[in-house]
């Protein structure tokens, strides 16, 4: 299996962020296609109460790498991508991995 | 479901942590009361190829919070705690979260 990491830093409004991402945001993610399951959370915190390097995280299974790679390229993955720019405004990091 | 996510930064040796991690640190890390399961993998990349902020990334699941905190107070979660100066070199991110 291969995953789609997003991991997004602080936005200037959580709750805005939080409202767009599950009935706009998700709904263009889950057309991407090959993509078999995913998992989010928001509200990220450090065990000690300090500042987190992260508000929300997204992770999406793939087949493969090159399903993920297609997935991404597709006009539904620039979809998706360009969205980003609507809410996102702390930004976004993107990664993707085997799972060992 | 409550998530431990463990983010780790490019080691000075990412040989050596891979085969740590792996035999040493993975099972300290699965005797920590209340983990129920938990994903790993090595090698994270940005789609572009682009420098990545982590080589590798550990998430492990727990009941709720107060039973991931519990975890990691725990004997066995400072033991796992304890052991990331023994490979983790670039440091590590740990932050915890609700599954949406």
């Amino acid at each position: 299996m291969h995953r789609m990491l997003v991991l997004y830093p602080p936005p200037s409004d959580p709750d805005a962020f939080r409202s767009y991402y599950v009935d706009t945001h998700l709904p263009l993610a889950e057309k991407i296609p090959g993509l078999r399951s995913y998992t989010y959370g928001f509200d990220l915190a450090t065990p000690d109460g300090s500042d987190s390097p992260y508000f929300a995280k997204f992770e999406g299974e793939f087949d493969d790498e090159a399903s993920f790679l297609a997935g991404l390229g597709s006009p539904e993955g620039q979809a998706a991508g360009a969205d980003l720019a609507n809410f996102a405004t702390g930004g976004a990091v993107l990664l993707h991995y085997d799972v060992a």
